[in-house]
């Protein structure tokens, strides 16, 4: 494809795209396709021969767009907002059109270099403790997700505490709350499933420094090394907040790795109201959060800053001769692949750093404390219904709740909201009952969208019938196209 | 960002990223930055307001751009080749755009029923075995990156071999020539540096089966638990080919997991003559290729194909209750997060989609077999020249060669051809001797630029001075801009 082709079919792709996000909201939210239809919509062979750019772009609307879950709907308050933003978007694109490779300062030195300042702001917008600058021990690092950036947390802490050689005694904690990707991390650390430790919660789902100290304190006693303890601020289940400086002081000067993974909740330090979040983080080693959560950043896009970037880097680093240059030896500049397990990376900082120019502190701010306030106006119309109850304090920007007649009826209050196409919830249990979520935080949801959402729970909590959202055309997934 | 703002900024920005294409050729390569100079122009602190869209890409051009080094450039012969193309740029601005998560079928059917199709569909174009399809026990999956896909690898051997109750037993094995993510993916899992045993290599730096038999066999006398051998086609070093079949023979039975890393080299699969390339593949466990090497799709997408996903699936699932749903429950469908460390993942399937109906079969298989006959044209120019040495076989498209005078005066000759901009090439050690690594396969690179590196190498070879290339416009670089 010639540059000028490029032009061409790039503004037909950046219309469509524009026009997507002007009538995704008039979408059914979830798709409803039945598995194995999109494939089937498909060719079986791959093309012999090129085919028009038009010829594809059809098929985007054709077959791939009814397989799609409109994650960018103002009517999506499932699992968490994926935000995304025009900035963003336009990030992601010239990242791609450099196509540069950011293993290293040397492939790349702005791309290095922008991820490091970019972070560096960001201790700032959200107020941060300034060991997580990149100007003393610490510093900041983009990975794809805080999945990955808890694993990179558990790697730093074991080779803090020995590394594999001591693999077989070491003990981690975290409570039944935390992210599934802490047991993840831990099973592809090499530990086995008795060497997570699960700490006791309290009534609001957050973990119990106390619990924390005694476990630790049996451990010790029976020869095994404590040396990790993930922390949650924004519990994924039901937005709990674990109590940092409470869990840091637990376990100060034991050695043990504080992590804490604030990955929805960390955005929300934007608004100087709501910093409470940070409480504590002067005291821990490692702290992440998504931008593609809950800051107008399209997935992937993780912020993970430790207090001591020499353990991570020292867990991580292996220099082969291929790699070597004169401003590596010279341990002059950071080379971002020794803070990530894979080797390469893309020009991610790009698309945070078009995010945070476009919107300003200013725009962040607003944006956040408005779903914030949405969520919180949701909640109250919950909470003073007698069909409904909240099943979880509403401090940020999740509302959980249950209908009064117990988990079936909840259930089916939730399917027929999701099946009309109108707006996607989705679930969690706590302490064994159903719960509804709504997650307030997609970057177009507005009063209007959470008013709608309302209307829907008050008509399907008495059993009235739905008139579905339909795709404005015709679907058309209909075999082969080409 | 309106959807009529996104439209018209999108357009600038695409036309941005045609006209950088269009002139990437006559930048220099290497960015000539010195560390913190980048950083230097970029304001201190993050802004308050919004800024107008236009500011922040004059800053692209003026403060990021220098900072570049142009893996895109024609003239990038170093490292490997960071594949691109007009419509790989458009899929990935596709994804960006629809911003849906893919880590379950259910929260974007589309996303995982489209990369299994075309994982099957590669199958095909590259000559693969059955055994990698999804209509059988195995199948396909994107990764970041062929790091990730080789940490998957040894994740489904370790799970395979017991697990983390076997772990300290357990023992894998590779060439010196292997890439390092091999001993960092060990390193994550948990291994000892000794559980990785170092197989020797025969004169083309290709590992030997034979040495490989006798390690296992010691091993086994000693009460250790062979678990995985990562094998390479295409090393990072020389292209070296590890004897693939030879190998699976050598250790069938034993319940190794064979893992192949073909990063750079699988890409050759497209052209039939290269099929050689493919060899054994129907005796192991799992192989792994980069289209974002050589097959014109932009980082990242590594393509990590297994004969039995099973293992991998037990390897990396784990379901809580907030991602329950019916067609996972079911059984019915892929959910992609189980084949993968992270949880959360893009839409990547639709790069590799849109690239391969651009080029079709055809278009694909005449630009990596270019790429080919451009190396091998290369080759035989200084394998014929009294002043150069080849270092490796070429028989795919990296071109390992060194100066006859010796070590330093090759590095003299690399870094004359860098310094002056007009192309970029990188080095290895090869038997502890430098050697210059020009890797032929970038996306636009054809027989001019391929001459033009050859007549530099002619002159600096001869001690001549290259006038060096200059950015078009001066450098702006000169304090912040906003």
């Amino acid at each position: 494809m010639t540059p000028d082709e490029l032009r061409r079919h790039g503004h037909a792709v950046v219309d469509w795209v524009a026009d997507y996000l002007a009538r995704v909201g008039e979408m059914p939210v979830r798709s409803t396709v039945a598995p194995g239809e999109v494939r089937a919509a498909l060719p079986p062979h791959p093309p012999a021969h090129p085919e028009p750019f038009d010829d594809v772009m059809a098929d985007v609307e054709s077959i791939i767009l009814p397989g799609i879950t409109h994650w960018q709907s103002p009517d999506f308050f499932a699992y968490f907002p994926a935000n995304s933003s025009g900035p963003s978007i336009l990030g992601e694109l010239l990242s791609a059109g450099l196509g540069v490779q950011g293993m290293m300062w040397a492939t790349s030195p702005a791309c290095t270099e922008l991820e490091t300042h970019v972070l560096d702001w960001m201790v700032e917008l959200l107020g941060l403790p300034e060991r997580f600058r990149s100007t003393g021990a610490g510093g900041g690092v983009i990975e794809d997700s805080a999945s990955s950036a808890t694993l990179c947390a558990v790697l730093a802490a074991r080779h803090r505490a020995g590394g594999a050689e001591r693999l077989t005694d070491l003990v981690g904690y975290a409570s039944a709350e935390a992210h599934s990707s802490v047991q993840k991390a831990f099973t592809v650390a090499g530990l086995r499933d008795d060497q997570l430790r699960i700490v006791d919660v309290d009534d609001t789902m957050a973990m119990r420094p106390d619990h924390l100290r005694s476990l630790v304190a049996e451990d010790l006693v029976a020869g095994r090394r404590p040396f990790f303890v993930c922390t949650t601020v924004g519990t994924t289940s039901t937005m709990a907040i674990d109590p940092v400086r409470a869990v840091a002081e637990a376990v100060a000067d034991s050695g043990i790795w504080v992590h804490v993974d604030a990955a929805m909740a960390g955005a929300a330090g934007v608004v100087p109201e709501l910093r409470w979040v940070n409480d504590g983080l002067e005291l821990v080693d490692s702290w992440c959060f998504d931008p593609h959560k809950w800051l107008f950043t399209n997935f992937d896009c993780d912020c993970l800053f430790v207090a001591d970037r020499a353990a991570l880097v020292g867990a991580l680093s292996i220099l082969p001769e291929y790699l070597r240059n004169a401003a590596s030896d010279a341990g002059e500049v950071i080379d971002y692949r020794d803070w990530q397990v894979p080797l390469g990376r893309r020009f991610r900082a790009l698309k945070l750093w078009f995010v945070i120019r476009h919107y300003g502190a200013e725009g962040l701010r607003h944006h956040v404390a408005r779903h914030v306030e949405l969520a919180r106006g949701l909640a109250d119309r919950l909470s003073s219904d007698p069909r409904f109850e909240l099943a979880a304090p509403v401090d940020l920007n999740l509302v959980c709740f249950r209908g009064i007649k117990g988990d079936e009826a909840t259930e089916r209050i939730m399917a027929a909201v999701n099946d009309s196409g109108r707006a996607l919830l989705s679930h969690t249990r706590v302490a064994g009952r159903f719960v509804i979520r709504a997650s307030v935080g997609q970057t177009t949801t507005e009063a209007g969208n959470v008013d709608a959402l309302w209307a829907l729970l008050d008509a399907v909590a008495d059993g009235k019938a739905i008139a579905p959202r339909r795709l404005e055309a015709p679907r058309t997934i209909s075999g082969a196209s080409s």
